[in-house]
């Protein structure tokens, strides 16, 4: 083993792994990278098929950004941002606020997606004690929803692989059963349905209404919790109940946001006007931590206040609105422009869903979905009753490991393999991409078949 | 009012800031910074007393620094750290194991002081999880402890005003009282007593140790909660509580890591060997977010087993163990060395310390207190009953407003006024902050004793 790898293992604990496995397959040692490659230290290369975990979008290494990041180390790397400001955070701010959708017109920034979702839950909580409604502290998530790994954050997540272990620290919310159309909570089928799943979180909300803050989303994809893409009439009927019920609806687009699905926000899908937007990932195209949490000038208000009136937010992390993170995402808003980034990835789009269609020929493949430049298959035993491969079967595991070895970085979640792609692919590497991992998942799919 | 600013206000929401103050004393533009100073649009500059939050180390705009992100730019700006790993995560681990105190042998990367935390209360409780131990799910802290801003972190901290509206969605946790000289908990003196002030605590885990997982501290600097500093005897007798009672200890270094109580780490002071310590702020010198929690290889091992025992710590960020920022901080790690950092702060401590007593000569200062480059004094109505200023005397903020007009950037915490002084300060510059501080409040302080 690399001395490098030695050492990696000596002191290094990983995220989302179980160490013991990386003495089988140990972390691959990336030196540098470039696009949408990944180089390690034998000169081999991957593709960045998941955009490092959903976050780049422009590519590695892109020389705007880097220009960017250097520019700003020149005047200001960081200053706290109580009683102070600087021109990135101002700029980022109001870019943000332009292209955000509907009333979203204020800016908090945080680290990460986590920090930027309990920064709307704990707003959202607040908005309702600075007004008097004292009982409206609950909220209400989807049952696939995932929005970080922060105790508030998990709170109202729904992975139960996950969140199992530590359920005893979290606060009590509600969950509404997930529009998943492959596996219908209302055993429908979706070119028939009315979207009736949307009607226990209608009967929910009837019922506690007067106790709720908010209900949290992710817009059109649930990620984590398995690549559920759902539809976007889904999103419509939800916000219109968050409205007829008085509670706020919270947009989590850490892993939606900036492009992923063909427009800059997943919401705009289905033109929902949210009481707050949490971004993260893509925000600097991958680049630096940084996190936001939009939301509107109503919400603000309840907090502006005499300060002896205790209405204050008193939250905020020492980096918050970092000068370097925010100049790398205003360079990273700008390629969207210079590059015409959306325009591109709308012509892509019906390649990319063309090239997945094809994964249907694969027995093992029960399931293809797709939104933007995100796709998802989901690998069942059985196609006619979708029994979907096992925790033990690490079907995941299998193909990532064949993946790696024909040059791609796929990281599936249990038995959903996916494509995150970086918003700068090329068609010819979609192609070149989606080809590789048919001849994968074909071969672990037969090995799999044939051994049962 | 300044273009800028009116934008800032339109757009942003500032941490900490009631942000109906910020039309009287909107925040102040910085467009560069150099040392300790920040200098805004005017070309007016402050002296950051604070470090921005107590982050800088080793200066604004430091040259070593810079070019260590520049190269880092040039090969490898972000890769996901599950699976892949990279030379700056691994230098760098390797780096904070060798400077740890006592046993932390394996780091976990994060993004921000309220994450590291957060994943050293969910190792804690997840440990005895998996070795079966299902009652050990409750944690300690000080009544004067703050541990960050998410859920979690808020839920084992003890500052009332950040934290009250926010109650219901705490998990319990157990408070023990502070070790307060100034405000002994058990009415005694300093110089007479035997850290009797440890009693509740013992008395705690005598009763309880079956179903608490960890004690959490800050050592010697309860910084959030009014910048309480403590004896390291108070600290030593917790440590040996956890080993009696068989409860993890949790050093939350995020303050008081890299060198601000003249030691790399606060708990040097007192020999003590953590279960986890906590770090970030200074970790990158302030420039970018970055959070790391270390752990030992007992902890690391009761997640060590075979994938489908399910003994594996979910969690991580997408932005975990970032090269950018993990350079960084291999850059800060280095000027330690190559600027004797330490050894400049040590020959400092007694020139700060000794400037610091001056500040008793004015009525208004009921206490002073310091270690390190850590310096706070309390501001009191009446020296002999200790009454402190209240919420709405604002006495801070009148402090602050006049530092500014005298260059220095004081940010009191009510009515606590304190340096947290960047490491590379140089002794004339002590000397003259301090005079310039002194005057301030002296000001300040016989407006208040004159009106009252």
């Amino acid at each position: 083993m690399d001395r490098w790898i030695k050492k990696d293992l000596k002191y290094n604990w990983h995220p989302y792994t179980q160490m013991k496995d990386s003495r089988k397959d140990p972390p691959i040692l990336i030196e540098r990278a470039k696009g949408i490659k990944l180089y390690d230290n034998r000169g081999k290369y991957y593709y960045d098929t998941i955009s490092s975990w959903w976050c780049n979008v422009h590519g590695h290494n892109h020389p705007k950004i880097k220009k960017a990041i250097k520019k700003q180390l020149d005047s200001l790397e960081h200053v706290l941002f109580a009683g102070f400001t600087h021109k990135p955070a101002i700029q980022l701010a109001e870019q943000l606020v332009r292209i955000a959708p509907g009333n979203l017109s204020k800016v908090f920034f945080t680290d990460n997606g986590s920090c930027a979702v309990e920064t709307a839950l704990k707003m959202s909580f607040q908005y309702w004690q600075n007004l008097g409604e004292k009982k409206k502290t609950k909220f209400i998530s989807l049952s696939h929803g995932y929005h970080g790994d922060t105790i508030g954050s998990m709170s109202i997540s729904g992975v139960d692989l996950f969140n199992e272990v530590f359920k005893p620290l979290f606060f009590k919310s509600f969950k509404a059963p997930s529009p998943y159309c492959y596996r219908c909570p209302m055993g429908k089928r979706r070119a028939k349905c009315n979207i009736e799943c949307i009607e226990p979180l209608d009967d929910l909300l009837k019922k506690r209404e007067h106790e709720i803050a908010a209900l949290i989303l992710e817009p059109l994809i649930m990620a984590a919790g398995g690549m559920i893409i759902y539809p976007k009439e889904y999103l419509k009927k939800a916000a219109a109940l968050t409205k007829k019920y008085n509670v706020h609806l919270i947009l989590d687009e850490v892993a939606t946001g900036f492009g992923r699905t063909g427009k800059m926000f997943a919401s705009e899908h289905a033109r929902v006007k949210p009481d707050f937007m949490c971004v993260s990932k893509g925000i600097t195209s991958g680049y630096l931590p940084l996190g936001a949490t939009l939301t509107t000038r109503e919400v603000f208000q309840a907090f502006w206040a005499d300060y002896e009136k205790k209405k204050t937010f008193y939250h905020g992390h020492t980096y918050t609105a970092n000068p370097l993170a925010c100049s790398t995402a205003l360079a990273s808003l700008s390629l969207f422009y210079e590059e015409n980034t959306l325009r591109k990835v709308v012509k892509l789009i019906p390649v990319f869903r063309e090239r997945l269609s094809l994964f249907r020929q694969l027995p093992i493949v029960g399931d293809v979905r797709s939104i933007g430049l995100v796709g998802a298959m989901e690998l069942v035993k059985d196609r006619r009753t979708k029994v979907p491969y096992g925790f033990k079967d690490r079907m995941g595991q299998q193909i990532y490991r064949e993946g790696l070895k024909n040059g791609l970085l796929m990281r599936p979640i249990g038995s959903v393999i996916y494509f995150y792609l970086p918003l700068c692919i090329k068609e010819n590497q979609i192609n070149f991409i989606l080809q590789r991992a048919f001849n994968v998942i074909k071969k672990i799919g037969s090995k799999a078949l044939c051994c049962r």
